[in-house]
């Protein structure tokens, strides 16, 4: 009854190309892009193509490949110093994600030892590292479904599922999990402006999972609450500072403070490599500012007034205070802080 | 300086004729549709042709002039009875704003003295609710600007300016006096999905009176209040309970929650029609569920995955306890309360 979510895949490998499912198009149309040049894989980040933190993570490993048969094949003696402007580009990409950075980070210990042609060392390190991102979620869905006491309705943001992963989600991996014990009975999603992540992606996903899902305007989310439809919020991170505080897209603060006040849990579920030791609080992180057309058009077309202006951080930023529960691979983190934050790594 | 937002009336009574500025095609499109039944006038309102609730309360009036001339044309002696159903296909066309039926009641009161012909006292009656509901919003906007106390930025929700008043606006005409007097520095207007009043409505207004306006995702405006940006969000009511209560658009709630979370203040600006002394409570007040279609698609094009569900509430209700200042025509009710909006009426 688990199959359906295994097929989708929104990063691959297959005949030496890297193949993203162009999330820009969904639910309308499945197409999959095909990529050889680092470049075009930084764009595609930026772009959003691909998008939810461990997916760009695992998208930037495959990356680094590509670039690697890039500046190999130009010149055999040169490689370590010209891969250094690839992965330059492929950092860049996106600021708020510390996945991103971790990834480029892991595959550049791999390549150190390298003697000869990087890219077969670097591709299996990429395979592993994008297997190691579906087996983390699917231990994430178990530690975080039995977090779920009883059987409920469960509120999420954005998509955190497979396509914002390597496979199988985080937040909505933990739902997954839970809807297989009983212990989900409904999804209510947020549509989740501007980019509608929530009603393009993760509707799409929970359908062909057949699990009950309801979409709602972002701002109808604390009256839902307040109506005492809802047990758990449950979202993922893009990245959490050392002492807890997570920035997650914009409108998961809102939900944050929402479900403080209705007495509604809020679990975060992220990978450890989502977790920024050097960042030490939410202050520290970068928040993405992205253009204001996505704010001022809809669907591609404009629908306001001309003239008027935008306002449009990618991310925001929920303070560790806010936060139930950290659900990580290697275990959860209750009432998170500094203290409980850095236990986990201890403890792993 | 304020000549501009004089122009926008979005409900005319011209040449025997209704017309209304078709709002579903803003601000793409300024089209005036011309009514001369009542029946179309319902549709009108149900369909969101008009919106807003003082302007439903002056389409209404108008609706009731163009029933008497229809049901008195048809028989001069059986016109009482004959309008009944007239007036009840409008009193059903939406649930939430009261005055709505405010406007039919007292059109109703004009009707039982009338001898003969009763069009032409009934279309005095309407021009003069509409004349007294401007009024009313020109004096909301100087009560209303003189609780703020200092320059500063402003969020509001929905629309609530001339589109949706008879004109000059209820939350927009306490913005437009306020920044006349260099109280609003400028506008934080939330999109307000799923109808996109903020994005096509609200901005439109203020780009036309040249006031700053930035629209941000409904999502983000708690991320925006804690950044310190915002002192007051200033919001209209469709219906106040006799406890201070107010029901609005979607999303309300959940800025009043924020605002009150952040230390930012709440004021609701809504005639005295507005307030619905007959309703005790918020938990007394039907929220009006419209289609999910307007969830599960933007623009007139879907967005969702086929297959989900959509939740729709029109409205939610904001408890007195999160709202610092009603303001009225007839005065500021501070913290309000059953004892205190109910001396707001003996005091009038």
């Amino acid at each position: 009854m688990n199959s359906h979510h295994d097929d989708i895949r929104a990063v691959m490998w297959r005949n030496d190309k890297l193949y993203l499912l162009d999330q820009r198009l969904l639910p309308h149309q499945q197409k999959f892009l095909a990529f050889e040049k680092t470049a075009a894989v930084a764009d595609a980040i930026r772009d959003m193509v691909v998008r939810g933190a461990p997916a760009i993570g695992v998208t930037a490993a495959y990356g680094v490949v590509l670039a690697a048969r890039g500046v190999y094949a130009t010149g055999p003696s040169a490689w370590r110093q010209a891969i250094e402007t690839e992965l330059a580009l492929l950092a860049a990409a996106r600021p708020t994600a510390v996945n991103l950075c971790w990834a480029l980070e892991r595959m550049k210990r791999v390549m150190e030892d390298v003697q000869g042609d990087p890219e077969p060392i670097l591709l299996q390190e990429a395979k592993l590292l994008h297997e190691e991102d579906i087996q983390a979620n699917r231990r994430m869905g178990e530690l975080g479904a039995a977090l779920i006491e009883r059987p409920c309705s469960v509120l999420t943001h954005c998509n955190t599922g497979s396509l914002a992963t390597g496979g199988y989600g985080t937040a909505l991996g933990v739902i997954r999990s839970a809807f297989a014990v009983g212990r989900v009975e409904g999804v209510f999603a947020d549509e989740t402006r501007p980019w509608l992540q929530g009603a393009r992606l993760t509707a799409w996903e929970l359908v062909q999972d057949q699990i009950p899902v309801t979409l709602l305007a972002d701002g109808a989310a604390a009256w839902l609450m307040s109506r005492g439809k809802i047990d758990w919020v449950i979202v993922g991170a893009d990245r959490i500072a050392a002492n807890g505080d997570a920035a997650n897209k914009i409108g998961t603060y809102s939900a944050a403070v929402n479900a403080r006040y209705h007495g509604v849990k809020l679990m975060v579920v992220a990978p450890l490599s989502t977790i920024d030791r050097s960042t030490p609080d939410g202050k520290a992180i970068p928040i993405e500012q992205r253009p204001a057309i996505e704010v001022l058009s809809l669907a591609g077309q404009p629908v306001a007034a001309e003239g008027a202006a935008a306002w449009n951080p990618s991310f925001d930023v929920t303070p560790a205070e806010l936060i139930d529960a950290i659900v990580t691979e290697k275990g959860v983190v209750l009432k998170p802080d500094a203290a409980r934050v850095a236990a986990l790594f201890d403890a792993a």
